[in-house]
């Protein structure tokens, strides 16, 4: 809002502040500026040079040089242009700062919201609304759990409304493909198919067609977007893939969902989207499409919900399959990394439930032991269902003689399926009731406490390369050496993102990071074939923009498989120096110039005498060049030092070449002789 | 020696003891005893009923019911037939204990000698004597070294005489093949071709034939066993290829080496093992034969000898050829394990040097950070070198300018091969006389410190299979991949030897070891695939008993590659419960069956176009099991657990069978098209 404006849109209390602090008041249409600019939604030089402008604290001239030469410091290596639009965006920020001239008393009809709302549960508003308030500090040490547990569940409770601009669906023109719930990275477009006569409630703005499918008939369907939980990063709206056309069946430049102010919409689409919450999800075994299709999997509740990572991050539609797969029974071991901080990031955490409360257990632990925790929970549900099996078959013989063949099923269930997972809950939920009716035996008692080990645990091994590659890789192989049945999932953005951009062994070469300030000079470390030189490894390199089926199968391969298994990720990253909103396009650069193979290794397969690799893409259509210049960490070493780069690109496309051969021969290989 | 034969040759000193604290003194002919009753020299069993025997700690009835029933324990998993020869051991050490009538006076003509000889160095006669002595806590602190390193090249001075038997050579019978040499654990059989002039100050007794071979007249050829040194193993008569024949042509079933009392041949053999070393060493550039084969690397001098090792310890023979080939000029960097033991034990030091004084440097680190230690090496070299480069370069422009031309020789040598090496030590001793010149200089004195650094050194990462597989894998990955010039060697006892027999990753399937008490259920790691997965690292599989001529070329090659290099040795080892002796028929047997693949992939060739991988041994012709149950870790689950043997040896057999088809596959691909 501009000077003449923004006053009424603050709310009370802080127009009181202002008044009582005799405070100066300035605006500056930052975003607007950036955006014609060219700068995106990067607001930071604009904002700079406007604290300079209005605080005196040095000479607003010196400032102003003073940022121009740390301009050319920092962005000198991405180019020109950026340096050029950064220096335009100094000046034009000094000339858009407007002074707000203020009224004598507070008049706003507007009020600070509460922190949370009224219905977040107990913990959430006497703890986590204190830590958003910022007021952590006044929270005595009493209100924290005592065993070093942490309520999930309560991203959900914080709005934060950080988009300028969210995606609106456009019923009619939507194809009901579900590409945009299946990329987005934060978990805000959801899509449902439900009962017609349920929208007898809906409000009034409530979008909703025709469920498309066979054995449809009655059914609605739904893409809902949290409006306040959106990021804007506009990954979805620039997949997909239906255009509008007009009524002379030209294209109108528009698709099924596309980019609205979100300050117009926000209201009526919050409505909407708690009317939407209502709306039953539909359990696995109930899905009008099989689980291994995008859709089908997308109609699966995500249980990973509005975290705090970057807009349009690259590894966090990963975590959300992985949960709306698995989540309801899943452990997962996180190393540290981004996948850390944005997975148990407080005050909030975005790791939720189902509508029946469960969901998945989460932990962090270090770089060089994450691994070894995922390995640990492992042995430990092990143990206890082994327990929890003695002590059930114990007394089908003794007290619950009568009920033998209801904990024969339990022992002897099939659950490699969802369905038999969902059937074994229910038996196990008998069984807990004839458990309690037995509580004065102490047996009965201790089956009571660990009968739920009798559902199938998923273990998941979460990390980025940094972990992977590097400093976890030593018990990364010892835990996959050691055959035991868990699920390894890299996030590979082939730089410590976290800490800034360090090389790791997954840079590629040519890439500058930290400590490969002339570019990586050597290649990528092949984690996926070291991974099958074990041959009792299941191992898949996935890129879910590019072959999101693909993916899917790879999830459900990799935890079907009883033994251990690694699904390696391509993973777009703002390290990458790229427009986020377009990653996915370099996700497929990056597959059809051959650096990025997409491959399944499935050790099932040689049971069968069959080739257990697949690979899952094509030889390379494009030169490397046409894909790694795309990012500004290849594209800044032509700009330093055109000649290393090009004979780096040179040693880089060799090695291309070199590796999707060797893939290709192992892929080609003969098993029906071994 | 018997009761009536031992008082004389006790040494005075000892008897006098022995009289005046009125011992009651006992004699048992244990190694008779074990070697009739076909335990070979292992007399543990002899000894310790011997001591309840005699010692009256306990009733002797109840003592030998108790070594029984300790036997029945340990040794039950090795079978019925092991066990029993313990339990005869038992009764029999029973019946030969004799006791000896002690004389009032001591007789004797002998004394004890001292710890080292009165030729050896300073240090050895202040310090290392002493701790052999038993006195080493009697020495003030102020006797060692305050920096940490400890004088090498001592283990000459520590004369053990632990043979009961030693090989003495048979010059006539002798093919001049070298192989008793290259095979030899301990550095003990030596071979040397010089002028024949030179034997006339020889002892009688020293044995010398024609040397064989082109240009070879008026040479003589020795092979002379160190006797007191020697550990009386017996793999080089196991090994030797010559046998004898009598007049009419038939063998005799003597070797060209026989195994022969020590006791008889000692002091002669001293003698002539003390002339033997006053012959001159051959120096690479002047071999009569190529340093690839077996007789020419055979007569370099090896610069490790007399190690800790075990009698027929599988790894030694190794590290001694690396410190044939390229021992004066290696720095070793040694992971914690057995070779960090036997090569750096105390009181003594295996690792020696040249006539000259040149030999390798040694420093022992731990499992987790070896590899690092070596990089670090690496770094540390490089970062000198290029200091004194820059130096030289500037001196030969200014306080130099009359000899630059000898600078720049230096500065562009080509140090690839021996000869170029020997060449560059010429000049650069010729550099640093010219530098003593200038001492004014500061500069001058600052490349004299550091001007050897301009001769190419060897970095040589040793450990076991416990460290390169398990505990140090993370590391030894980190450094592999970081393309630095290293080479490593990996010792593969496919256990944990030194700390008494642990599982590792290279465990076989099948083998029973700490930590797998049922035998192993996975297969062993696969550390050259691993390797080889990087495409820019030189990868080795060895096994010195099958085939020697590969090893050598493994080490040369690996050496000679600028960039990081691995070589994995077959180790045989106590551990795996096999005669020591014959250990390398085991070698042969692992390559026959598969199981152990001999290869090098050097990326060398890719440059050509040409596939890097080539197979040095061919497919499976014998079953798995005809090698694995020669060793009792295998063989003891048969006992234990047939049923669980079986299947472990037929899920071993069919990952050979995959494992050998995979490398086939890929020693196969076309390389011409990538």
């Amino acid at each position: 809002y501009g000077k003449d404006e923004v006053w009424d849109k603050i709310p009370k209390e802080v127009q009181q502040e202002i008044i009582d602090k005799k405070l100066k008041f300035y605006v500056i249409k930052a975003y607007d500026l950036a955006e014609s600019l060219g700068l995106g939604t990067r607001i930071n030089t604009i904002m700079q040079t406007a604290f300079f402008a209005i605080s005196n604290i040095m000479e607003t001239k010196k400032a102003v040089e003073a940022i121009k030469t740390a301009i050319n410091k920092t962005y000198g290596k991405k180019g020109e242009r950026i340096v050029k639009i950064n220096c335009d965006a100094v000046d034009k920020a000094l000339e858009s700062i407007e002074e707000v001239e203020l009224p004598s008393k507070a008049t706003s009809t507007i009020s600070i919201p509460p922190a949370v709302p009224a219905h977040a549960p107990d913990f959430v508003q006497r703890v986590t609304a204190k830590i958003i308030e910022g007021k952590g500090d006044d929270l005595p040490v009493s209100v924290f759990p005592c065993d070093g547990t942490w309520p999930v569940a309560t991203s959900q409770y914080e709005k934060r409304n950080i988009a300028l601009h969210i995606p609106q669906w456009k019923e009619n023109v939507c194809i009901q493909c579900g590409q945009c719930n299946i990329v987005c990275p934060h978990g805000v477009i959801r899509m449902k198919i439900y009962d017609e006569k349920l929208l007898d409630k809906a409000p009034k703005t409530f979008k909703h067609t025709k469920a498309k499918g066979k054995d449809l008939q009655g059914k609605a369907f739904t893409i809902q977007i949290a409006p306040e939980d959106c990021t804007g990063c506009g990954v979805c709206v620039h997949t997909c893939p239906a255009l509008e056309k007009d009524e002379k069946n030209q294209s109108t430049g528009k698709k099924a969902i596309n980019m609205t102010p979100q300050i117009e919409i926000r209201e009526q689409e919050k409505k909407n989207w708690e009317f939407f919450l209502s709306l039953p999800d539909l359990p696995v075994e109930q899905l009008p499409f099989p689980v291994n299709t995008i859709k089908g999997s997308q109609l699966l509740r995500p249980l990973f919900e509005f975290s705090g990572a970057c807009a349009g991050c690259g590894e966090t539609a990963y975590v959300r399959l992985m949960t709306q797969l698995f989540g309801d029974r899943a452990l997962v071991a996180n190393a540290t990394g981004c996948s850390s901080i944005y997975g148990g990031n407080l005050p909030t955490t975005p790791y939720c439930v189902r509508t029946d409360g469960k969901g998945p257990v989460w932990t962090n632990s270090l770089f060089e032991d994450n691994a070894e925790i995922g390995f640990g929970m492992r042995l430990g549900i092990e143990q206890i269902k082994t327990k929890a099996q003695l002590i059930a078959d114990d007394l089908a013989k003794t007290a619950l003689k009568n009920n033998s063949s209801l904990i024969n099923e339990i022992l002897t269930a099939d659950q490699s399926t969802h369905e038999g997972i969902e059937t074994q809950r229910l038996k196990v939920k008998q069984l807990k009731t004839l458990l309690k009716s037995l509580s004065s035996e102490d047996r009965a008692n201790e089956l009571l406490d660990i009968a739920d080990y009798l559902i199938k645990k998923s273990i998941w091994i979460v990390g980025g390369d940094g972990w992977a590659y590097d400093i976890g890789y030593g018990g990364l192989d010892h835990v996959l050496a050691a055959g035991k049945n868990v699920n390894v999932l890299v996030l590979d953005t082939g730089v410590y993102s976290n800490t800034g951009g360090q090389m790791s062994k997954a840079t590629p070469m040519g890439a500058i990071a930290k400590f490969a300030a002339a570019g990586k000079p050597l290649p990528k470390k092949d984690l996926a074939m070291l991974a099958m030189t074990y041959g009792n490894i299941y191992v898949a390199r996935i890129a879910i923009g590019v072959n999101p089926m693909q993916t899917i199968k790879a999830f459900l391969e990799a935890e079907k498989y009883d033994g251990p298994s690694i699904i390696i990720a391509y993973t777009h990253c703002i390290a990458h120096g790229i427009n986020m909103t377009e990653a996915l396009d370099q996700q497929k650069k990056a597959v059809a110039s051959g650096d990025w193979i997409l491959l399944r290794y499935n050790p099932e397969l040689l049971k069968e005498k069959k080739n257990p690799l697949q690979l899952d893409s094509k030889a390379p259509s494009i030169p490397l060049e046409e894909y790694i210049y795309n990012e500004n960490r290849f594209k800044a070493l032509k700009t330093i030092d055109p000649e290393r780069a090009s004979s780096l690109l040179k040693s880089a496309q060799e090695e291309v070449n070199r590796r999707f051969k060797v893939y290709e021969h192992m892929s080609k290989m003969d098993y029906t002789q071994t």
